[in-house]
C-alpha cells in the first residue's frame, strides 16, 4: 500500500479493469463494437489491403482486412465449417476443389478433410496475407498449406477463371465484402458468378460466404441469392451466428444437379465420416435447419 | 460557406457523421457495443431497478434495465415471437397463459393473439417499468394490457406463485438476468422452476427466455437446460440471433405430456391460424429448425 | 449475494464502475473526450442550432451547442473571469457594456460585479438557448437577467451592431466558433470586428473569447490577434487553462487608449473592490501573468 | 466504382475518416480521452512495468507506463523545458546535476544545454525503458546519453540516495505518478524529500514534476508542495498546459539559498546563453509568469 492515503488523490485512483488499447469495429457512425486488445500482432500494408492481426481478449487472434474483421480463434470454425461441408456433403464424390480467396487457409483446412479431395485449389489475390496467416495464423490452417494435395495460386480470381482450362467438383468463394477500392470489388456480380461456374463440371457444387442476414443489412445476402438463382438450378441460402461478428452470416449452396436439402442426415454423416469427430459445429443433425431461414427472409 | 478558409483552420473542421450521444453495452472490461443515441426518452430509477429508454439511431427505441439491453423496436418480434409461440403451438388448447415478467407487455401481445386463449396473467414486480412501457413502448403492447383477457399483476413472481391457487395451461418466465442485486436474482434455481410448474396444470407447456447460447457465454443457459431437466420430461432448447443484442439467444420449452419437437409442421400452422400473417420470423416451418443446436451446444 | 456462484457463469458478471451513458466530444476523427452522463438535462433543437444540456459526472452540467462545449458548472467561472475582468479593469470608468452572444448570462453576470456598470446590453440570437439558460443554468447567471442594468436584445449582432445608435464603454463578444452553418459563422471577420468598435467610445476596451492557444490548433486564435491589431492600437492576447475544454483558451484585450499591461496589481485589486471575494481565479496578481504568452506564440 | 450500387447496399458503407485502432487514456470510469493510433511501436512488459510507444495520429510517438500517458512528440519539449530551466537558470553555476527518473534522456537533455553542466548523474530503475527509450525516442535525447558528462546508474532512486557520496548542485525529479504497485509508489514523501535534499550541496536548487493542477484533481500538487515547505525555504510552483496530457502540469522549484522568483529576466536570457534559441516554450519572459498560481491555487 502507498504511504499516500488513496482515498485523498483521488487523481491516483487505479483504473483497474480498464483496458486502455483498443479494436473498434465501426458499423457506420451510430454503431460500433469495442475489442480490448493484448497486442497487436501484425499490422501492415500490403500491394491490396491494411492487414492486422490483433491479439484480442475475448476472441484470441483476430484478423482484421481494412479496418473489418475476418475470422477470429475463437470461432473461425464456426464459418469456416458452415461455409465447406454442407457444399462438400452434397456432392457424391468430390475429387477436385476450387477455393477462390480464403486467405487464412481454413477453409483450405475444412476441405481437406473431405477425404475423396484429390486437389485443392487456392487462388487468393494477396501474397503478403496468404503468407502472414501462415506464419501467425498456423492453428488456422493446421498444415493445409503443406498437404501435397494443396495447389496455393496467387492470382486475381478473375483473371485465374479466365485462364485456367481445369474444371472443379465444387468450388468455394472466401472473398473480402465488395467494398470499393478493395481487392474483392466487383466480385459479386453476375459475370463473376458465371465465370465460375463455367470452371465448374456439369455436376459441380459451388459454396460462397454471403454477407450478413440481419434485417436492414442484409441486401447484400439478398442480392447475393437472386444473382445465383438466374444461374444454377439449385440456390439454398444457410446462416449461422459467428460471435465474433457480433452477427448472423449468411452462406449460399448452389448446384445444378445436387439438391443440399436432399441430403440425408445419414448420408452426411456418412460422407463426413471420421473426420466428424473434428468438428465442433456441424453435422448431419445440424444441416436441414442451417437451411430453414426465418418467414421474412425466404 | 465561411469567410474563412476551412482548410486553414484544422480546429473548426466540422466533425460530420460523428454522433456525441452514445450507450454502451459493456460486455465485460474488454468487449462493448456502442450504440448512437438520438435522444432519451426515460431515464430514472424506480424502487427496483434502473429504467432507460433510449432512441437509438440503429434499432430505435431501446428498453435498458440497470444497464442491460431488453429489446428494441427494430427487433424486439423475434425475441418476443420465438419465446412465447413455440411453447404455446405445443399445446392443444392452451386456455390460460400466466406471464413472469415482460413488462414492456410484447409477451402478452404475442400470447393474446392465440384465440384459444380465455385469459393471460401476468405477473411483474415493477409497476414503474410497466407504466413507462405502456406509455412509452405502446408499439410494444399494442394494446395487450387493455385486452379484456388480460389480469395484470404487480407482485414478485415468488410471491404470487406461493399464494395462487391457479393453474395454467402455459407459463411464459420473461425475467431478466439474475445478476447480484437485480429484481431476478434467484429466479433461475430448481426451487423457483419447480413452483412455477407446481402452478401449472398436468399438461401445461412452459417457456423461459434463457440468456446467451454462444461459447464461453451460455454457463447460464446450460444451467438453465440441466436444471428444467430434472423437474420437466420434455427440455428443449431452441435458439434465435437477435441483433440489437448482437447474439444469439437461448429459450427453452419444457412440458410433461407435450413434446414440442413432435409437433408437425402442419399442426403449428394451423394453430397459429389467421394470425399467422402477423408475425414476421416464426412460423411451422421455421419452428422444428430452432430446436436444433449446433453439435457442440447439445 | 446469488444462489448462482457467479464465478461460474461469467455472462453475469457486473460490470461495476463501468458507465454506460457517454457524451463523445469529438476533435477531429483521431481524437476524442468522452464525458460519462448521469443525465440529459435539455435536448432540443432550436431554430439556430442543437442545444444540450447534459449532467456530466466529472463537470456538472455541461453545454453543449451543435456537440461542442460551451461551459460546465464545474469551472466556467475560470472562462467568464478571464473573459471579462481584464477588460473591465483595464477601463477607468466602464459604465456601459455591450455583450455579444453569452447566452448562458455568466459574462454578463460577471460584466454586472463591476458597481461602475450602469447598463449591460447583451445581443444574442438564439432566444431559445437564453431561456433555456435562465431555467437550467441558474447557477451560471445568479440573477444577472433580472439585474436593472440588464438589457437583453434578441437580435443577430451584426444586425445590432448596424442598427444601435448607441456606443459602449466596453464590448465582450463570447461567440460560439465560426464553424460553416453555424450562428457564428461569419463572426471573426475584419468587417465584423469594425463594426464591433464602430460602436465604442473612443477610449472603449473590447475583450473577445479568441479559440484554442494550443501548438497545432491555433490558426484561429492567431487569425483573431492579427485581424485585431489591424484595428487597435493595444492587442494583449491573454489565455487560460479550462479544465472541462481539456484544454488552454485563448481571450484578447483591445483598446486604442487603455493599455492592459499597464495596469498595476494595484489599481486592478482597487478596480475588482468588494467583489474580489467572490472571484475563485482572477485577481490583480494573476492579471500580468495571464498576458505572458509561451515564446513560441508571440 | 463498384458494379453495386452502394447506395441499395448500406451494409458495405465505407467507413471513411473512421480510425479502428485507439489508446484509451482512462481518467477513471466517467472521463477516458481516445487517441487514434497508427501503430504500436512498442509493447512490453519490463521487470518493473508496462511499457507502449504509441505512434498516435495527434501527438506522434506517445510514450505510455502502465496505461498512463508520460510523454509525447508533439510537447514533451514543453513539459521538459519546464522542469528543468526554472531551476537551473535560478543557480548561478550548476556544475553537477542529479535526475531522478527522466527515462526518456529528455530531462537530460535540458540539463545538458547548460554549459556549465560538468557532470549530469541520471538514475532511473528500469533498465529496459531507458534502452527503448535511446532506441525508439531518439528524437527525444537527440544524444544526450552519448554525452561524456552523462553517467546513466540503473537504480532504485532511494537506494541511489542512500548509497550516494555524492553532493549535486541541482536535482530535478520526474518520477511518474505514485501509483500503488508502481516503481514510483511512495516516491512523494517527506522522507524522500529529504533523502534528496540531503544530497545536495547547501545552496542546491531541486525542481520536480507535480502533478495536475486543476480544481478536483490536484490534490497531489498541494501534498508535494506543503510537504516541501517543511524542507525547503523557498518552494515554487509553477505550470503549463501539456496539450497531450489534456492538462496544466505542475512543477516545483525548491532552494534554501536561491530564490526562482528573484531571478531577473536579463539574468535568465544571460544564463540560458546561446542555447536559447532551441528552445520553443521558455524564456526569461515567460519565467515568472510560470511562477503565478490563479488565486484559488495559492
Amino acid at each position: 500500500m502507498s504511504p499516500l492515503n488513496q482515498l485523498d488523490h483521488p487523481e491516483l485512483l487505479q483504473k483497474k479493469g480498464q483496458n486502455t488499447h483498443w479494436y473498434i469495429e465501426w458499423m457506420n457512425s451510430n454503431a460500433a463494437h469495442l475489442h480490448g486488445l493484448q497486442k497487436v500482432v501484425i499490422a501492415q500494408k500490403t500491394r491490396y489491403q491494411y492487414v492486422e492481426i490483433y491479439q484480442t481478449v475475448t476472441f484470441g487472434k483476430f484478423l482484421v482486412l481494412d479496418g473489418d474483421p475476418q475470422s477470429s480463434e475463437h470461432d473461425e470454425d464456426i464459418y469456416h465449417e458452415v461455409l465447406v461441408h454442407p457444399a462438400l456433403v452434397s456432392h457424391p464424390n468430390p475429387k477436385t476443389a476450387l477455393i477462390l480467396g480464403g486467405g487464412e487457409g481454413a477453409t483450405l483446412r475444412e476441405v481437406l478433410r473431405h477425404p475423396s479431395i484429390e486437389q485443392a485449389v487456392m487462388v487468393d489475390i494477396d501474397e503478403e496475407v496468404v503468407d502472414l496467416c501462415k506464419k501467425e495464423l498456423s492453428s488456422y490452417s493446421k498444415g493445409a498449406f503443406e498437404d501435397s494435395r494443396t495447389k496455393l495460386i496467387i492470382q486475381d480470381a478473375n483473371e485465374f477463371l479466365r485462364k485456367t482450362p481445369d474444371q472443379f467438383d465444387t468450388a468455394i468463394s472466401d472473398l473480402t465484402l465488395p467494398y470499393p477500392n478493395t481487392p474483392s470489388e466487383g466480385l459479386v456480380t453476375e459475370e463473376f458468378f458465371r465465370a465460375i461456374k463455367n470452371r465448374m463440371k456439369p455436376d459441380g457444387v459451388f459454396a460462397m460466404q454471403a454477407s450478413r442476414t440481419e434485417r436492414g443489412m442484409n441486401q447484400l445476402f439478398k442480392h447475393n441469392i437472386q444473382t445465383l438463382k438466374k444461374i444454377w438450378k439449385f440456390v439454398c441460402p444457410c446462416r449461422a451466428f459467428i460471435p465474433s461478428f457480433y452477427s448472423e452470416w449468411g452462406f449460399i449452396v448452389a448446384s445444378d444437379q445436387h439438391d443440399p436439402l436432399k441430403v440425408s442426415r445419414e448420408t452426411i454423416d456418412q460422407r463426413l465420416g471420421s473426420f466428424s469427430s473434428q468438428l465442433r459445429y456441424y453435422d448431419g443433425l445440424l444441416h436441414p435447419a442451417l437451411f430453414v431461414l426465418p418467414k421474412e427472409l425466404r
